[in-house]
């Protein structure tokens, strides 16, 4: 990470080095950062190298006889042709092998600049980042319930994402903010992102010129020749499940590639719905939408950061509603996440997943049942990772805080176990002997601060204490949370002068958008 | 399983045979049962075998040179004497290998039979089995809130997991049932699990005696041979952690293991106070505490069965309080299980453990914080399964349902994954194309009703179908489910001369007992 030496300075307080850094962020009342996760435990990789080939071999077979359609982009369909592939009318079918050779020029893993180097992200290999939910319109809350986001939702999340030491990332649309016209707010968000925050950040990719501003305030931020070499943006591509990628995706895709940043390529499936009912048929066509899409990110820009993306979940068989925490899922996300390795390309997938409508036992159980798998079985970016209710139609506050808490568990649990001498503890064994206890013993005494993970949000107390403290539960406590960090939350330093000409930019770029919200 | 066939009739009904009786259960409102789990996924072993095998030479070190305490039983002492230990006082010195060489006698799995031969499981290899909370005085509801717990509330727990297809046993202490006298309760107990329930289920621990009496009542149903030769008993047998092991509880294992009924030695520790504030610390003990316990079983009968057992959590190191769900306990847990494989016992560890007061999101977090690990690290019996809230202090009725429907996911997620024709799904993509969905194709008509596991909790529906519904939360949900379940029971067959006669023991049996509740 020698480049982040040459990232241009975007704040005052940076120039102070580290340790005073550090102090001036306690004195900000804000929690001490934890740096992205370095998994140090095995991964849970439950498909064997037989399955996975079948697999392959299946994905192989559907884009070579039935293929993707890439609508509404004339261009994308020439690039394709040029490259070898069949193109008839907007269908595109891929002969063997030529997807995974386009490939060959993906990384393995890339940096993820922030304004703020010691907030870079590595995406890939044995690293995860936790990033923000992503897309919801509305925002709950337990003062006033259920109701549309605003850009001061979006600020907020923003803002808490800083805060949160477990958020190694700020997202991207961490709510939709309504009350700004549908094209302009992507300029709002950007800036957001860039003002109250100093972690990475995700551009606009709702159309193509969204994502060319996107584009160019990041290149006031870092610089035109930085941002052409290095990733500073990372974008979320869905695939139109199945077998379709659309114009705008594919223009915003586009526009990305050619500058170098980062794309999630994801098809976006809910089982039953865009994919077969099964795993196996579900991990097929997850396989040829996501190769395909990192493939022709290759054919914009060879060399491109691309992430292997995986949303899946399920449909209620009865319903239709979507679901989410069950064991489907699971398996997917294990499946896709070795398919990812064995293309050798990062892998997105996992969050704070549920269908619940708040944050209630069934809310935390569907979380932890994609968090599981997410962390075991290798995600590097994991978008979604906190604030996600009711089916990604919700941001919540007292959900982030929570999801945020159960993180921090999660980045424990990935440090693994220490083995050396005072990690075995005989001394401590020998020193308590039998029918003691080691409360007080010097081992203990040595360890304590650091020995156990602690929650900020769990309450450990005796019933009579818990009950004398208001007899609050998790989504109370953490409402007291979330408005407590807001009040103290203090702005990253950001240079006036880039601040100035980022609103200028916003200012003018505005002025020939249309006022629609819808 | 072919001595299953030996097993004497308990019930009337069961002589219809299997179809009828489960046209019978479906009757009764009951959901359809499911077999305990052979689990089909592969295992999380986080431990590297050089790990392992420091933790072992560690542990061999403790034995040798601390040693543990067999206290209050002169018994026990002339045991570990005879059988070459180093015994002064109540300390027990073990020369190295000879744990180890008793245990060659330990089956590796062995069947617990229950008096439905359909309900027998078996404890070792790649089985999981559910069993319900074992030892809280309080119960909670969402009608009562929390309050010490009734025979009555015993026998509703015990019909709650007869109904609940996820729980494969009955267990034991589902609840203390304060309302009768100490020195009496577990006739009742033992009784309920017969007369409430056809599962397997667990002998009272809390004095010889009793144990006694739990082993005349199993044979009063399985017959004195059969139970001689076979276990139809599980046994709690925890250890007085660090290093002891006191009276009670040898009294009980000495009853239990000469019956041939298999008992599960768990040192019970939080860590911080019983242990180390390290994982290879705690593990460590753990390995030497229920390494000896179960060589103390072989000792006593040579094949006995016997289970590793861990139940490890931690303490905060500001309060003291017990906490659950969180990183360390997890890594203990794994390398608990790696260590018992490596015995070649089968493991007990697990269940749905937290400290919340509530049925809340961090009960739920909590609980998922350790189902996951025991699920992945191949735990074979998992206490706790179901109920368990505060601590275990309480049971409770709305957290039971929500934790067997939790346990159904994990069940479906231990199936793995179909990869036969139909699971690849190939058809579905090939019928459906692009932009097209899967939703009412021939391949998702043939497969819908098995497709996806279904939550009996979750609600799925849109935000407003919800709202209109009630607005309800999980546990206002379960709350409703537990009453329907109690109200729809049945009780399984039982030949009333079988039941007269567990009656005419047990009330003969507490005229010498007495009538203190403390």
């Amino acid at each position: 990470m020698s480049e982040a030496q040459t990232l241009p300075s975007t704040g005052g307080r940076r120039a102070r080095g580290g340790a005073e850094a550090r102090r001036a962020a306690r004195g900000s009342g804000m929690a001490k950062q934890q740096g992205f996760i370095r998994r140090n435990v095995p991964l849970y990789e439950p498909f064997t190298t037989d399955q996975l080939e079948l697999i392959e071999a299946n994905a192989e077979t559907v884009l070579q006889e039935i293929g993707i359609d890439f609508r509404d982009d004339a261009e994308a369909l020439s690039m394709w042709k040029a490259a070898g592939a069949d193109v008839k009318g907007d269908r595109v079918r891929f002969p063997k092998g030529l997807v995974r050779a386009l490939l060959k020029t993906a990384p393995r893993e890339f940096v993820q600049y922030a304004r703020n180097p010691e907030r870079s992200v590595t995406v890939g290999g044995n690293s995860t980042i936790f990033a923000p939910v992503y897309g919801p319109p509305f925002i709950r809350n337990l003062d006033e319930g259920r109701r549309y986001a605003t850009i001061e939702d979006f600020r907020n999340f923003v803002k808490l994402a800083y805060m949160a030491p477990s958020l190694h990332h700020s997202g991207g649309t961490v709510c939709e903010p309504v009350d700004i016209p549908v094209a302009k707010r992507h300029l709002d968000m950007v800036y957001s992102h860039i003002r109250y925050s100093d972690k990475p950040f995700m551009g606009s990719v709702t159309a193509p010129e969204r994502a060319e501003d996107s584009v160019t305030m990041a290149k006031m931020v870092f610089g035109d020749e930085f941002v052409d070499q290095n990733c500073v943006m990372i974008n979320l591509i869905n695939a139109n499940s199945p077998l379709v990628f659309d114009g705008t995706m594919v223009g915003a895709l586009k526009v990305y590639a050619r500058a170098n940043q980062a794309t999630v390529v994801s098809p976006f499936i809910l089982s039953g719905a865009m994919s077969a009912v099964t795993v196996v048929g579900t991990l097929t066509q997850i396989l040829a939408e996501a190769s395909v899409g990192m493939a022709f990110a290759q054919l914009c820009r060879p060399g491109a950061p691309v992430v292997f993306g995986t949303f899946a979940s399920s449909i209620s068989m009865q319903s239709g509603a979507p679901t989410f925490g069950t064991p489907e899922p699971a398996h997917v996300l294990f499946g896709a996440a070795q398919l990812a390795r064995r293309l050798g390309v990062p892998f997105r997938s996992g969050g704070s997943l549920c269908a619940s409508k708040v944050t209630d036992a069934q809310a935390a159980h569907e979380t932890a049942n994609t968090l599981w798998p997410a962390l075991l079985g290798g995600v590097n970016f994991m978008l979604h990772a906190a604030g996600w209710l009711e089916g990604g139609l919700v941001s919540s506050y007292e959900k982030f805080i929570i999801d945020a808490d159960q993180l921090t568990m999660f980045q424990r649990f990935s440090e693994g176990v220490d083995f050396s001498e005072n990690g075995q503890g005989l001394s401590a064994i020998r020193e308590v002997g039998p029918g003691s206890h080691f409360l007080g013993c010097a081992h203990t005494q040595a360890n304590f601060e650091t020995a156990f993970w602690r929650s900020t949000i769990a309450d450990n107390n005796s019933f009579e204490q818990w009950r004398d403290d208001g007899g609050k539960d998790a989504t109370q406590r953490a409402n007291e949370t979330w408005k407590r960090m807001l009040r103290e939350y203090e702005a990253p330093a950001l240079d006036p002068a880039l601040d100035e000409a980022l609103q200028a930019f916003m200012a003018k770029r505005k002025e020939g958008l249309p006022d629609s919200v819808a």
